[in-house]
């Protein structure tokens, strides 16, 4: 602590560099005069740190052409953030589907692919799927993966800092899996593996129905569902990382398992049969009865997860995916019982970007994992501004 | 940030002040030549800070004699943290009891004193006894009140960050009451309003059964349940304050209310009337079979309440403090129950503290408060490491 106070030079030198790189980040393209007014650094200081960002492959000098309009005599030399200096994966893995996303530095979305698998797939199965998943984008978009800087994943499950699989009975051969070690052998950078709610939440958050809160709780309603938060803005995952694991709360409640919820002639249902559920939805739009019957049990299920989880949380909005999202009338009474039964009611939204969430968010968490190499020094110095 | 980054001279004292402090503040009292090695700024900076901290009373030469044995020669000046610079205060205000502790700035305790009150009394009432228990601690032990830096408050309900309570059915007139406002024109320095099971999860993290565990539930058990909770070592208070406001969390699960709960004849209690409580307790340990049930499903809800709080925040210790912790053979049922339910189980403990924790983390908050004064800034800079 003492010599960093004292004013440790490297410190001051990774600050600098990551003023810079943040301010060139924040423009199309800016000159040594630009990023000296802005970052407040002394010229020669701006003109060290540029080089060496060059030469690191993050910045590079914008040809004139490419820049404003040319003044008399010769131009300032005008310089830029290399997006394009790596680029970030973000994978889901289900249990019909495995999709991927990719995007640059800036989080620029570049492409997207996914692939059916089947539910009872076996572990090698599924991720065999989901590598031709992001060997397929990689092609398509003409991406090197040694380009690709950081991996993120979202999976069903409790999933462990390494990446490991505490457990997960969503998948098959999923709970003691080590997820993480598994994806690293395919990639020749950082894989961070996140419960599959979790990620939902960072992309409803990012750029979906919760942009510009940060106390947030994102509800994958399904049959089992589970549940993940933000606080403050940052990802709640739990001592243990099974904050939001919500599949127990029925049996606390009215005692219904998910697979007699909706059912809609006493036969228990699979809990990963969509076509069984959805036959059910249908059935409901079309009036019947025994169909409407199960839709509300389910609402009603839904409700009580919802208020137990906002009761706990007090979020400033809590965002419904998964099965629910697709669903008309469901947002309403999910408020008037949160009204009824919470001291403050939160705002409740449908999820912005479905299906697309958890690849979306776990795409973020690659993002956030860079960014902090590149900018650790300066969430450091910032972070209680 | 510019300016910060480039090195901004007060940003540095600042933070030079603060690292000498906390310095000082661990250990009894050191010569500037250990304060220099322990803080590794060079000798003129500390003996420029230690200066200023004796001008500002924070510091305080020891004399010869108080320090270690002499050496040959003039011995070395000494320096301590002066922790009576300034005092404490922790108040309760309950619904049958007011009570308050009061401490150096080192956190020690000086003393405590308590004041029963009518459950019914007024709001008026509640403050005026509340100041009487202040003014008579402060008597008894000779501090003046102008020498408390910070008061904490502990009071039921919803309160905003200005300290009105927004919701507060557990006392009369508690609702819309300005309670820090009404407080703060007894006191010329901050006062600090929280919810009361917030501040008791807080005192059970401090020196209670909560103590090196960073994610704690504390659950107030009693007709109507509150619960606190710590989340990487914070208080997560909600986006709206009401965290763990779970007192609606039975209408979602058997539908019991607190009134019936625990009655054992048909006619519903008083929800705050503890003695009838307390007699159905002793009848329950006398073998009484109607209060064995009613405590059966005291004990049932309690197990709901906590396993809905578990599943949402995955703590890794739960503490039941309320009436709850006064209670043989509460904890096995949960243990069980929660082992049931949840994915990940806690370790759950009973309160320590007992009665003291509502006042006991109500004066942490001040002490926090002073703290964030004085080693704002180092906190800062290590909030990272």
């Amino acid at each position: 602590m003492g010599r960093m106070t004292g004013g440790d030079p490297s410190l001051l030198r990774r600050i600098n560099s990551a003023v810079v790189l943040h301010a060139l980040r924040g423009t199309e393209c800016a000159t040594l005069t630009e990023i000296t007014r802005v970052t407040g650094l002394s010229r020669p200081t701006v003109e060290g740190v540029v080089e060496g960002q060059i030469e690191a492959g993050l910045v590079v000098e914008v040809a004139a052409e490419e820049g404003a309009a040319r003044r008399q005599g010769r131009p300032a030399r005008r310089f830029r953030f290399r997006a394009e200096a790596g680029y970030l994966l973000g994978l889901e893995i289900g249990s019909h589907r495995v999709s991927a996303v990719l995007s640059d530095l800036d989080g620029r979305i570049l492409g997207t692919a996914q692939k059916a698998v089947l539910a009872s797939a076996p572990a090698d199965e599924r991720l065999e799927r989901l590598r031709a998943t992001v060997a397929d984008l990689l092609r398509r978009t003409g991406v090197s993966r040694q380009g690709v800087r950081a991996v993120g994943v979202g999976s069903p499950g409790i999933v462990e800092a390494d990446g490991t699989v505490r457990l997960g009975t969503a998948l098959p051969e999923w709970t003691g899996l080590e997820l993480g070690e598994r994806l690293r052998r395919s990639f020749r950078c950082p894989v961070l593996v996140e419960n599959d709610a979790n990620t939902a939440a960072v992309a409803e958050h990012w750029k979906g129905a919760a942009a510009g809160s940060d106390d947030v709780v994102y509800v994958m309603a399904g049959l089992s569902p589970g549940a993940g938060s933000l606080i403050g803005g940052r990802l709640h995952r739990g001592f243990g990382g099974a904050a939001g694991e919500i599949g127990a709360l029925h049996l606390l409640g009215r005692g219904e398992t998910p697979e007699t919820l909706l059912s809609t002639n006493g036969e228990p249902l699979h809990p990963l049969d969509e076509q069984a559920v959805a036959a059910v939805f249908a059935d409901a739009r079309d009036g019947d009865a025994q169909a409407q019957a199960a839709l509300d049990r389910f609402v009603r299920r839904l409700v009580h997860d919802v208020a137990a989880l906002v009761l706990a949380l007090d979020p400033e909005v809590v965002v419904i995916g998964g099965w629910a999202a697709g669903l008309d009338g469901v947002l309403e009474p999910l408020r008037k019982e949160l009204a009824r039964y919470c001291l403050r009611t939160p705002r409740v939204a449908l999820s912005v970007l479905g299906e697309a969430a958890v690849a979306t968010g776990a795409l973020r968490l690659a993002l956030d994992h860079v960014e902090e190499q590149l900018f650790a020094v300066e969430t450091t110095v910032t972070a209680r501004r």
